[in-house]
């Protein structure tokens, strides 16, 4: 399969450095393909200008101006990884600014040739609308897209990460932070993440997102064969943000802000090692969430299987219904901000 | 996999009482699960709004007046269960009113993990649209979506049952009447329902609607193989309802104002048993049209096979193209009654 | 399956005697079927239309005007035969001018039961929208339709084929003259087509509508394995077209205005024919492109695989990428000119 030059350089850089290539056009974000792309003022501008956006969005009148907002504009949904929560999400934020779509989530009606080379499909797809947003199995593909089109071709439309390998999933840990922020708990609040910390996406790059704020504490609660890698750790130490290591989840509720709660990830094991591993101790019962604080929530990224007992969706502290509904509007603002639609929004 | 509960206290009711619970929030029609909801005040409500409708859509200005009804507000098609009509129906009544649609009609895209509970699947879902209509090989999928929604979430939506299992398809039962209702056939009328009355859902909830009409009178026209089952004769006795049990159309072709022809289901065949009927005696021919009163109507619910003879389409009195049309009509009017936007049509 | 009287009578007839029963309704161009409906008079009127059109959309205020050019009318996607170029340039066509999409690109979940023929899917189809638009494997599964919905429904709408099995794609056809139209090499030019020209239909179809302009010259360059076919030969020694049959790429680049690269379609071999044909003599290599005029330029349907270096994609010759947005306009053209919305257009 033909490839343009330049790929393999490009590829081999780290994430920081690939990120400052991206992630600028005249001045303004662009491509948002990593985490890493943002700095604390480029978060909370995000956060107010999604909490702008549903304000308006509160009244009929709101919801048909938002409409308007990007009526002349078509974006690509390239989901070939099967996602429902994040496929929807973005496609509603699509909707809600008043964007046509193009669906492809099959790779049996889009691979009708073999041997075509990602770059060409992703600059077919540019030929005929204005961003492409794109979720798929193989790591660094949203990176290549974005690479192909700011460096190849003429039409260059923006690119977002919807998920890209094991690896990145920026709007997820978007959604996450806003979540924390809504609920004033983002700055000098202690949070713990239980659960699958091995091999969650999530829970890393929450870790980065948290660690741009100051005086964070985290716990890390998990059992030992999924306990946090020490990449994460490492970072935590060069940015100066405290940890605490623990398998003991009872202790550690009564004196945490928030919990974020993540699913066993058993379709990575690769000798069913999750079957072997008691996970009753880290699952957030009726009895746990009576030891935690009055004002503090309960998040998950969704699915959930046992992790989360079902009686505990009536608690008050339960953010994780939530947290699904604020992934649509921080994709929606998201969207406007690379998009170059942002300021309309303060017109209202 | 967890459950809410009280779902299976509310699951062992009757469809009556379930639809009393289910009916109605503020006075107004909410959830639309089984025919059962409907009075004939109800029926003729939505006959008048339908008829409203496409009168408003003869013009260009009025179709585009519609498309602004609904442009606030978005609609899930979640059909995993294949059916074409009913899914195309939904879809354009849904356009017309300028919704916009999340569709998900694979259910290898939406199970993305296995041991996701369908409670948790329709919250995920009412976190990012308006209005949930459902298709659903599960009995009593609809009537889930609906009862968790109601009693177990914040943001509370509607849904309606675009056919669940094997027992419940309200809208096709509303279309049928509808069509029964222009052709001025639904009192004091003689109806022949042919073809595979035991296994069809159809004429079992036409009979219930028939019922909330005066004079009708029904015959089941079938081989005794695939007769009508006794639940609904029983039911008819009780409301009073005439009906005669026979096999043979042609002495009751020229006595009936209006032919509900149907489909033999052998997809629910146990043993073969479809191929040891003769059906010829049950298909409506050219002969047998020529038998029929002039102003007379064919109908069916489609897709035909043999039942109805290519030929008979040219006849006047061929109503099942228009059937089919009905049905994205009265969907409309269905449409806009839950979502409580039908006065507006009137201030047109 | 039951089928309409009269269909083997119509599909006996030659393309030209069909294309002239479909043309027209009311004078104007109704389905499009064959790339034969076409005069070069109507050629050049759709080229103005899709000028016309991409001048309006180069602003927000344009776009926003194209939207409501057919906001009232809905299309439908018919794509059984997986296509994702043709399937895109058409759905963005339509989302442009407003029309809002149902889609249906898998047979699985629209032959819900075995046994429906073709004519009721169809007039099902029409029942609910405005136009359709047809890929299908099955040759003259498009004309099936275009003849089922004109001469026997009520509710007839245009049919629009977007490719029906390995004979016509005459949309493709219409791009491609479309491109050649906008470098100004459409009359008395030197046009080569080179790849596989037995079994590509994209060139037969070309070499048709070139063939309405006076003087151009044609060189057909291929392994003789995949020459064209004699019918095509014969067609443009009708009509006075001169042509050259060579397998010498690189004396004939120098010499021509425009080169039509295409795949060896490998997907047809019947025995692994291809792999032993030497096609290195017949792609678009960087030493090639060099030797073309300057002004000469270089067209493929793509997708492509090696037939054309990606190293010559920056040069400027390179039209591939244009050609593919050119489709999207000439499409735009095409549905106002069947929906006859052309006129508003020009109101502008």
């Amino acid at each position: 399969m033909q490839q343009y030059e330049g790929w393999q350089e490009f590829k081999n850089k780290t994430n920081e450095e690939k990120a400052k290539i991206l992630s600028k056009k005249d001045g303004n974000l662009f491509d948002l393909i990593y985490a890493q792309q943002f700095s604390k003022d480029g978060l909370e501008e995000l956060f107010l200008l999604a909490d702008t956006v549903r304000k308006i969005a509160k009244t009929q009148k709101g919801m048909n101006f938002l409409r308007t907002i990007l009526s002349d504009k078509r974006a690509m949904l390239f989901f070939v990884q099967p996602s429902t929560r994040t496929f929807l999400s973005f496609l509603n934020a699509c909707q809600i600014l008043g964007m046509q779509i193009s669906e492809i989530r099959d790779t049996t009606t889009s691979s009708e040739v073999k041997g075509e080379s990602p770059e060409d499909m992703i600059r077919t797809f540019s030929s005929y609308v204005d961003l492409i947003i794109v979720r798929h199995h193989d790591e660094g593909f949203a990176e290549r897209a974005a690479w192909t089109l700011n460096f190849h071709a003429n039409r260059t439309i923006p690119v977002i990460n919807g998920g890209s390998g094991k690896d990145q999933h920026p709007t997820q840990a978007l959604l996450d932070m806003y979540t924390l922020k809504r609920a004033d708990k983002v700055e000098g609040k202690k949070i713990a993440m239980v659960g699958d910390l091995r091999r969650g996406r999530t829970v890393r790059s929450l870790c980065r997102l948290l660690s741009l704020y100051e005086g964070n504490e985290i716990y890390f609660v998990s059992p030992k064969e999924f306990a946090m890698k020490q990449d994460i750790l490492n970072f935590l130490d060069s940015k100066g943000v405290k940890y605490t290591v623990t398998d003991d989840l009872e202790s550690v509720a009564p004196q945490v802000d928030a919990i974020y709660s993540t699913r066993i990830q058993d379709e990575h094991d690769k000798d069913k090692e999750s079957s072997n591993v008691d996970i009753s101790k880290f699952c957030i019962t009726e009895d746990l969430i009576n030891k935690l604080k009055q004002d503090a929530i309960v998040m998950h990224p969704f699915p959930r299987r046992y992790e989360i007992d079902v009686k505990v969706d009536k608690d008050p502290r339960a953010a994780y219904w939530k947290q699904g509904r604020n992934g649509m509007w921080i994709r929606i603002a998201l969207i406007l901000k690379v998009m170059q639609r942002d300021k309309v929004i303060y017109s209202y």
